[in-house]
C-alpha cells in the first residue's frame, strides 16, 4: 500500500522545471552511466527486504543530530513531531525503492520536483499538516549524502555479492544521490542560476 | 609561487556569510570528524608531488565534456579560452593542497566564499579578465564531485598505503568536497534559504 502523500505518477503533480535533456547532461557530469542503472537495479533485490532496518539506521542518525531533527520539531512545543517523522519515514521507504528502480522518465522527474518543494518553504509541512520549521536549510542537504550512503553499504554487502559489485552498487547510489539532491535544490536556487 | 588570483588569507577578501559555528554543524551532518582531518593531511603527503598528473586527469574530463568546457568558452568566438583554463588550473593546484591541509579557520572560510563568487555570476571571469559564460550552472556543481574524487583514488593509492587507509582518505575527500561545494553554492541560493 502506498504511503500517505506518496504521489509519484499522479497527474496533479507540477511538471519539473528541469528537462530530461538537462538531466542527461547532469548524468554525464556525474559519470553516471548505464552500468549504474544496472547496479542500482541489482541493489533493489538486495535492499527490498531490509527497508525497515535501513530506515532505523538513518532515523537513528537524524534523531541523534539536533540540528537535523529540528526540521521535524514542533514550533509551538519544541518537541519532535512523531506523526510527521512517521509519515516521512513511510515515503522514505518508497524513495529507497524508487532510487533503486532507476527509471528516469518524466514522471520520476516530476516527483523529484515535488520532493524538492517539500524540503523547501514552498510546501514543507503541508503533506503531513505539520507545525514544524518551515524549511530544511540548504546547507545540510548535500552533507547528509555521506551518512546515508555510508550506512547503506553494509546492507548492500549483506547478500553475498562480491566486494567489487558492492562497491559498484555504492558508487551508483552515491551518484544517484548527488543528482537527486541537485534536483531537490531547484526551489532553493535563484531564478536563472540552476 | 602563488598563482594569479590565489588570494587566500588576503585582508581584501569579503567575510564569508557562513559562520564557523554553522560550518561545524555542516561537518556533523556529513559525519566529518577529526579522523577525516587526519586522513586529509595524510593525503597531502601523497598528492603533493602528483598535482600536475591529477590536474591532467581532471582537465581531460572537463575538456571532453562539452557542457562543462562551456564555462571556459569565449562568448565572442565560441572557442575554449586557453589563458582562462590555465589560470584556473594554477589555482586548482592550490585548492588540492588547501583541501588536504584541512585547516578550517575564518581565512579558509572567507576564501571558500571568494571561490563561490567566482563560480557565480557575481564574480565569474573577473579574476582572469575572461570573456566566457557568466555562470557555472548550479546543476553541474555537485555532480562533478563524483568524477573528481573517483579519479583521485588511484593517486591516493599510489604510495603504498593500506586499502583501508586509502578508503579513509577517499571518504575524507568526499566529505570535504560535499562541504566545500555547499559553501560554494551560497551565492546561488535564495536569501534566507541557505
Amino acid at each position: 500500500m502506498n504511503a500517505h502523500g506518496y504521489t509519484f505518477g499522479q497527474p496533479t503533480l507540477a511538471r519539473s522545471p528541469v528537462s530530461l535533456r538537462e538531466f542527461e547532461e547532469m548524468k554525464r557530469s556525474a559519470l553516471f552511466a548505464d552500468e549504474d542503472i544496472r547496479f542500482l537495479r541489482l541493489s533493489a533485490e538486495v535492499v527490498k527486504d531490509q527497508l525497515e532496518a535501513i530506515l532505523d539506521v538513518w532515523y537513528g542518525f537524524i534523531g541523534s543530530t539536533p540540528h537535523l531533527v529540528a526540521a521535524f520539531t514542533s514550533r509551538a512545543e519544541g518537541k519532535p513531531l512523531v506523526d510527521y517523522l512517521e509519515g516521512v519515514r513511510r515515503r522514505f521507504s518508497h524513495w529507497i525503492l524508487d532510487t533503486a528502480r532507476a527509471e528516469y522518465d518524466q514522471q520520476w522527474l516530476d516527483y523529484q520536483h515535488e520532493i524538492a518543494l517539500r524540503h523547501h518553504r514552498t510546501k514543507k509541512n503541508r503533506t503531513d499538516g505539520a507545525d514544524a520549521t518551515d524549511i530544511v536549510p540548504f546547507r545540510h542537504l548535500f552533507a547528509v549524502i555521506f551518512p546515508v550512503t555510508l550506512t547503506l553499504k553494509p546492507f548492500l554487502a549483506s547478500k553475498g555479492h562480491s566486494a567489487k559489485d558492492v562497491d559498484k552498487m555504492y558508487d551508483a547510489w552515491l551518484k544517484s544521490c548527488l543528482l537527486q539532491l541537485t534536483l531537490w535544490s531547484h526551489p532553493f536556487v535563484k531564478d536563472g542560476d540552476f
